[in-house]
């Protein structure tokens, strides 16, 4: 089956942020084509691969960049369907410049945009837009949601049973 | 035929801004209901919509809320489809406070975040959305794109013809 | 003696900051419970803890959260007593996201914020909010006080005494 | 009866803020005393104030200031019960320098802090305080955050009935 | 004699200012033209003019853009000789997006940025490029200098003739 | 008398701020000089202003500017005793560029840094620092700040007699 | 003789910054007192200070402080003649909160900030302010402003000598 | 041949940033000369070095500075030709201090700003704007953004051909 979404990352630096959003997508078996393109080194590069992403069969693309992030927002003036945004931190100013280059695009060219460094809600995020016309996923992202659920109840469930001194000691 | 989007926002002086997710929706043919909803004020009626959107046929939510913003990420937290979050502009802080109460979500619960005070691009993702399984909303998504393109050759062209202190007059 | 004060986080990871304000109430007496509770990863469970909280005891709950933290805002908006909000610091953007969505709130659903990471203000806040009605807490609260003004005159004293540069050498 | 409320701000340009914590207590029948105080321009009558504060029978002070707010933090300092800060939005800075300075307090001496410009939060935070210990009251907080909630409801109501376009018309 | 320095801005709504980097060129009799290209809304458009620019006869770029402001950083994704940048102000957050989507660029692809609305700095900063090989530019670039300086001259023998109060009534 | 204190700005769009120096000094009888001169447009100049300015017999030195702001902090350069630096405020980014130019100096060459189009306060300082060796002048300060001290004593009487809605009634 | 210059700070972690004005006084020759005093922990101990301060002879004080920082507007409100602020850097936004809370002072109380961490800044400004009515501390703070030259003289020669990378290998 | 480049910076430890200037201009063999300049320590020096830049040569100089960063700025100021500046890092603000104080210029003094520890482009700019009148320079400039695209597309294609994971584990 031909991959639905395009993940894409203006750096290889980028890679262990974007790299969440492949693994949430794996665990939800959603098929995904995971690449390292620059809208600013390799322009002609990137445009073919905007143009050519609809006709090749992605559904969404998420696209991670820092900085005077631009892969996300051109992504999103070429494809014609859902383009996820991913801000990612940088030292200087913590990642408000990618945030700021990737959320306030002009109308008529949305990028959702998720937290900075939130890779993971992205791949869950182009995971729930393919669901909206796929009930057997929803049913995972639903499964999911409710492992997430259950996670923070076991933890309660400790620490009102431990205490927090004990508690806390278990966790160094 | 049943709405595919339910729009809401904080406070009916949402309204002026979030219309335009409306139009753009209306423009594009999708279906939608709009109300005023407040997590804050009345979040029993507020739990009572997210829990039931998903029976009433909502395939997105477009939910707009300004300062401390927690309309779209409670609505994440509930509804199983995606949520799109529109930061209202403040008179304090210009929106800062808005777009970091929604866009900064923790994982396991993504909104897909538009720009501030960016309801025209929130109806147009709802769209995206959609059209991720719609053909037919698709081709008028990508109509809509042409016709921004225009939009903009036109200036250019009377730009180009009239030289940029004619032009500046007419703009008055 | 039901316990007075719920002490309530987002995240086991908020656990070092929050359980300052255990702490601080341990210190002056005061009965709590301290649990983890996730208004994004179980909402129902949140919805029923908020609103079963009046009838347990409570007369004021803390609420830490870092990002875009809507526990404590969401607590207030169904809980009816004080709320008080600790803004967690956060990686990227040093917790001014937290502050502002805890900050931020709306006419008609305060939360008493205090400083980014200021969990044990928050507990001793919490003790001044039980001291309005109980003279014996509010004795406790002002030895408290003695105590702090105690230590810095031991410290300033100790300044005066060996000069800037012994000092600082103990320090090491 | 003597207040149990006491509301001080900086200067007499804060009073169309500050004045709406004194109409939700009127709303609310709590007693309050408010007058004009500046911490740097008479720190003597400051300190006599806050000093015998207590003894006057106030269980809460809600102090507003903007740019350098001292006046919420040096309150605290002194008042051995909870102090409600309201930082005043500012020209230049939009009052994030009013909010630093009155949230980020160091350990030892919490203000409670509300929104920019949150007087009427600041007066309902009040009374949450005093309804700790006062049914009565607590009472009346709940009546008044259901017509809050009423209001809502009938604009929601109403937009859903008019259309966004009829009911932006009648807005003007 | 072809037109050296190409003027591009994201929408007409840039004009006002954009207008002030082609003010001074005229005043310093450089060619140029200008034009309206959104890297946004016509993407193709956009890799044709940034593509067809050296060959054109450019040999610096000035383009404007707002928000997640992407031209600038584009244009120098594929023109290889000099591009500024001017941030356009934004009304919800002044500016400081644009200003970062386009001085933050990764190595390899500098923009030179300008401050916030200094479309004229843009085409000084233009003139002194081409400049560095036309020393006839450079006369008429000092020549302009000397002028500001007679400008502040003249304004402080003023000032020190008539004193403040004198001067600040004219002003009016 | 030689005047003691230099007030100095970049532009004369400044002097609507910069005359509230002026002003507290004529209030102070502390004598002065007042006039336009840019470190940008006229080094030059500027540098000889700086260089003479001790021989002149100035003590003090007030630069206000707005922006990159580089006058008070050049001047700290030159003239060795004490600069004060005003941060005017700016349009775009509401004066925190001005405040940041001028306030992070780096070691060695102090820039005694007021609030954003804190004139009046650049000239108190001035004043103030005379005052360490002027008795009668030290006098005059106390006694300008007992007048403020009245002024808000007066405000604090009226709004205790009138209530606040009969003062802001006045105030309109 | 008596200290002209008193020295104080909120807490003695700020000593290791606050330290540095102590150590150019030092060099400078200028008598010093240096001690912790807390305007939040002991207000009555911190008003004596203040209150006492004229009369025990010293001329300018500074204050160090962090986070909400209000010991050098305070000590301004009192002390009549300069106080000198530093903005002690704090972990969660940089000291941000800190410069806020000492720079933007209302009219009357101006205190002179300097950068955040700026401690020998103030201790060569309280230099400053106390040459300019004792000629032998000018020439010595003016032989500093000679050696800070000869400083970085001494490094671009080496630099212009060695080379970049011969420099920087000699740096670790 | 005369060096046609200047490298200034206004302390040695912006030496290991600045160096990267060096390095780009050593591999696109562009002459340059490099020292260390204080516009503040050092003015008199400063100004000579500025004023003599035209006439030794220099065609572009590049500044580097942090914090109230003057050097850029003022350098602009005197030399007729294009000044590039280099906002440094800062502890405290991440180098938006550094940022603001050189991109926020007046009318009539631009200064072309690159990122934040820009300097590897801040030299690329440099050779850009030599390139404009040297034919030659360009096409190594072309190939050098042919080398970054290469770069790039290398990793495109191992990260296709590992998969994530191995290519993780080679980061390492």
């Amino acid at each position: 089956m031909a991959a639905k979404v395009g993940i894409i990352m203006g750096s290889d630096s980028d890679l262990p942020i974007m790299s969440k959003a492949a693994e949430i997508l794996d665990l939800l078996k959603v098929e995904y084509d995971m690449t390292v393109i620059s809208a600013h080194r390799m322009p002609d590069v990137f445009f073919d691969y905007a143009k050519s992403a609809e006709e090749k069969g992605y559904k969404v693309i998420i696209a991670g960049a820092g900085g005077a992030a631009h892969l996300p927002g051109m992504s999103a003036a070429i494809f014609p369907m859902p383009v996820i945004g991913v801000p990612i931190m940088t030292k200087a100013l913590g990642g408000v410049d990618s945030l700021y280059s990737i959320v306030q695009m002009p109308s008529g060219i949305p990028v959702a945009t998720v937290a900075i460094n939130g890779a993971l809600n992205a791949g869950l995020l182009a995971a729930k837009i393919l669901a909206v016309s796929d009930p057997d996923l929803l049913e995972r992202i639903k499964a999911y949601a409710a492992s997430l659920k259950d996670g923070v109840s076991a933890k309660a469930e400790k620490l009102e049973k431990l205490g927090y001194e004990a508690y806390m000691k278990e966790m160094n």
